[in-house]
C-alpha cells in the first residue's frame, strides 16, 4: 500500500473529542464539503467529528496560494488543482486538528454540523451513470429481458450513459414522486399518472478533479489521479416509467427527476489505506481490451455500503431504520473506477472538474446485498416485510431511504461517508 | 398568425446595406450570439447582414435595466429573462438598424463577421437529444432491428436521452475521429481503434430561456415561452461504436466526443411568421396523452434544412459543396418543440436557462431528405457518389460537413440560421 503518510496513522487523534471513535469523521477522514449556516453564505468546510471546520476562517494558517480557490461557494476550482494540492491540504488540516499549537484559532473556526446546512459540493457540469454492478445488471436484465439478462457487450464495455446534471441534489432533498407514462402489461395503451414503482439505487459517486481536454483521453495509468473523491449516490428510479420509455435510447424521465448525493467529498487520499486488488474475473470471462488494462495494482476500494428504510409508521413507533441491504462495493463492481474514467475519455470526451460519475447500482451476489427494491422484491413479486409488519415492493409516500458507507481495514481507523437520504413525498 | 409587429414587416430595410437581401441575416432576423475579436473578450452581439452589432457598445441606446445581463460573456442570464424582454430588445435593435436617427453611434458598434470568432452562445448546463424525426427513427430502426423498426412506445412517448454538455462546441470545431470499441459482424470479440463509420446528424437545437424549478412541470400551453431560440445542431455519431455499446442504456461514446451547433440563436420571435399548424397525424395513429395536447395552434416551424459535404478533393478542384439532403423540418417532426418541453418536464425535471435540446435527426420521407449518411448509404451498402466521382458511405478525414437552414414564407422576408460546420480530422 503506497503513499500512506502520517495522516493515515491510526494512533493519531484529534483534540476535537467527538472525532475520536466517530463512525464517519475521525481525523483520518477530513472530507470536504460546502455548508452554510445562519448569517453565512456557502463556504468550504472539512468534517471533523460532530463539527465542520470553516476553511476560510483558518485561511491564515493555510497556504496563501490555496485561498482563492477555497473561497468559492463550490469545490470545482479547488478539485481542479489535482492530487498534489489535495494531499497537502489534507496534511495541513490533519496537523491543525491534532496538534495543540494553533488550537485556539482553529477551535474558533468550528461549527456544529447540526447548525449547518450542507449543499451540493460542486456545480455538476455533467453527470454520467455507469452500470458496473454486474449482479445488478444480471438481476435487472433478467426482469427486462428474461432470455438474455447480461448482454454480449457487458464484459467488454463498461456500460454507461449520461444522466441529468440539473436535478442532482445534496442529501435531504425531498423525493417528489414523478408523473409519467406507464403501460400496464394488460393494457393496450399507456396511461399517465404518478409512478407506482418508485425505487432507490445504491451507488457510489466519483467526483472528477483535474479532468481532460476534448480530444485528449486519460490513459488508465493516470485515471486514478483524475478522481478527487467519492460520495454516496442514490439514482432514484421510477421503474414503471423506465420500462415503457427506455427503448431504444435508455432511461430518461424515469431517472432525471432527482439524483441525490451525500454532501461530503471523501477524498481519494483518505481512502488510500482501503485500496485493494480488483477481485479476479471469473474463469472464462474475456480479458479487457488493452486501454482498460494496467494502472494501479490496487484499483478497488474496501467499502461496506448499506441501504436503510424508515417508514412513517416506523418513525411514529420510534423504531430505528431497517437495513434493506449491505455488501462490499468492490465485490459488486465488474469494472473499477479507473476503468470507468479511461473508458469515458477514450474517444476524446472531456471530463471537467466537479463532474459526477455514478458507478451504477452495487448489488452483491447475495440476497442481503441487493441495491434496489426492484431486485429485493423480484420486480414487485416478493414484497419485503418490515419490522412493523408493513410490506414494500417499492417506495411509498413518507418512506425515508438512507444510504451509508464505511471503509474499514484491520490496523486502520474506520472512516465513513456520512449519509445520503431522501423522503418520498406524494404529488400535491 | 398572432403577435407579428413592425419587426416582421417585409418592407422594413436596414441602412446596413448587406442586410437587405442577405440570405441569413436581414433586419427581420437579428439573432444573438457571442463573439470575440482582436483585443476583445467574449461579448454579446446581434448579426445584421455581414456585420455584428456589439450590443454593449450601444448600451446607452438600450434599456438600462438590460445591461447587466447583456454584459456577460454568455447569453444564459439574458435568455433567462423570458420572452417579454427578448421581444423588447428585438424591437429596439430593429429600430436602431432601420431608422437613421442613431445611425452614427450604431454604425461605430458594427464589426465585420469575417473579423470575429463566434463562440458557444451559452454555458450548456444540460444537453438533451430527442428522437422526434419519425422517418429517421424508422430508417435507423430498420438497420438495428429489422423486425421492429419503430418501437411500440414511439407514437406515445417523445423519446429523448441525455447527451454530453461538456463536448458541445460552436460551429467550426474540428471533428477528431474517435477511438473506441466496435465489433465487426464476423468477429467473435470486439476490436479497438478509430471509428470507421463516422456520421453526421442533421438536427435543430432549442435554446431554453426561462426554465422551471425542480418538481414544477412546464404545461404544454406555456412550453413555447420556455424556448428562447433555435440553432442547427450536428450530433456527430460513430455508428460502429454505437451499434456495439448502445444496449441497454443508449448511445454514449458514439456521440459524446463532439456535438456542434450554429453560433447564432435565432429567436423564437424572429421565427414567428414561419409558424404553422402541425401536420395531422397519419390515420390510425394514437392521440397524444392530454399533457401533450393543446398549446399553440401553430406549434410547427416552416424551415428548410440542408446538409452539404465538401471533400478535400472537391476543395482542391474548386468545386462547391455538394448537397446531401434537404427537406422541411416540420415534415420530419412527429413531435413539436412544445411537446418536447412539456414531456421533458412532466416528471418535475428542471430545465435551466441556456440548456440545449436537440430534436434528433430530421429526415423526410423522401430519398433526398435523409439527415445522415447511415440512411443515405443504407447502412454503408449503397455509397453516395460525389461530383468528383468519389464515393462516401461515411465521413472520411478531410471531409467538411455543413448544415444550414432557412425560414421562408410568401409575403415575408426569408431569414437563415447561418451555418454549422465541422471538418473531420484523423487521429494523430
Amino acid at each position: 500500500m503506497s503513499g500512506l503518510d502520517e495522516t493515515h496513522d491510526p494512533s493519531r487523534t484529534s483534540w476535537v473529542g467527538s472525532a475520536n471513535g466517530h463512525p464517519h469523521f475521525p481525523v483520518q477522514n477530513l472530507p470536504l464539503g460546502i455548508f452554510s449556516a445562519q448569517g453565512t453564505g456557502r463556504r468550504v468546510g472539512a468534517a471533523i467529528g460532530d463539527f465542520i471546520l470553516d476553511l476560510l476562517t483558518v485561511g491564515s494558517l493555510l497556504d496563501e496560494d490555496w485561498l482563492d480557490d477555497l473561497s468559492h461557494p463550490v469545490l470545482n476550482a479547488w478539485l481542479a488543482r489535482g492530487p498534489q494540492d489535495q494531499r497537502a491540504l489534507r496534511r495541513r488540516l490533519s496537523d491543525l486538528l491534532s496538534d495543540e499549537q494553533h488550537r485556539d484559532d482553529v477551535e474558533a473556526a468550528l461549527l456544529g454540523q447540526s447548525e449547518a446546512t450542507m449543499h451540493l459540493p460542486c456545480i455538476v457540469g455533467d453527470y454520467t451513470d455507469f452500470y458496473v454492478g454486474i449482479h445488478h445488471a444480471t438481476n435487472v436484465g433478467r426482469q427486462f429481458r428474461p432470455d438474455q439478462p447480461l448482454l454480449p457487450n457487458y464484459k467488454h464495455v463498461p456500460i454507461g450513459y449520461h444522466g441529468r446534471a440539473s436535478s442532482v441534489r445534496a442529501s435531504g432533498e425531498p423525493v417528489i414522486r414523478p408523473n409519467g407514462q406507464r403501460k400496464p402489461p394488460e393494457a393496450e395503451e399507456p396511461v399517465f399518472g404518478a409512478s407506482r414503482r418508485l425505487d432507490y439505487e445504491l451507488e457510489l459517486g466519483l467526483w472528477i478533479g483535474r479532468g481532460n481536454r476534448l480530444g485528449e483521453p486519460i490513459p488508465i495509468d493516470q485515471a486514478d489521479e483524475a478522481i478527487a473523491g467519492y460520495c454516496l449516490l442514490n439514482d432514484w428510479s421510477a421503474r414503471d416509467l423506465q420500462a415503457w420509455e427506455y427503448q431504444p435510447l435508455g432511461p430518461f424521465l424515469a431517472k432525471n427527476f432527482l439524483t441525490s448525493v451525500s454532501p461530503w467529498v471523501v477524498t481519494a487520499e483518505a481512502l488510500r489505506p482501503f485500496r485493494k486488488a480488483q477481485p479476479p474475473r471469473p474463469a472464462g470471462d474475456p480479458q479487457p481490451l488493452p486501454y482498460l488494462q494496467g494502472g494501479s495494482a490496487e484499483p478497488a476500494l474496501d467499502l461496506t455500503i448499506e441501504a436503510l428504510i424508515s417508514t412513517e409508521q416506523m418513525r411514529a413507533r420510534g423504531l430505528p431504520p431497517h437495513r434493506l441491504s449491505h455488501g462490499n462495493a468492490s465485490a459488486a463492481m465488474y469494472w473499477t473506477a479507473a476503468q470507468i474514467v479511461a473508458h469515458h475519455t477514450v474517444n476524446g470526451c472531456n471530463l471537467q472538474p466537479g463532474d459526477l460519475i455514478g458507478t451504477g447500482t452495487l448489488s452483491t451476489d447475495s440476497n442481503d446485498g441487493l441495491g434496489s427494491l426492484l431486485e429485493i422484491s423480484r420486480g414487485g413479486k416478493q414484497p419485503v416485510t418490515l419490522p412493523t409488519g408493513e410490506t414494500r415492493s417499492f417506495l411509498e409516500d413518507g418512506d425515508e431511504l438512507t444510504l451509508t458507507a464505511r471503509a474499514e481495514r484491520k490496523g486502520f481507523v474506520t472512516i465513513g461517508f456520512g449519509e445520503c437520504t431522501g423522503e418520498v413525498v406524494g404529488l400535491a
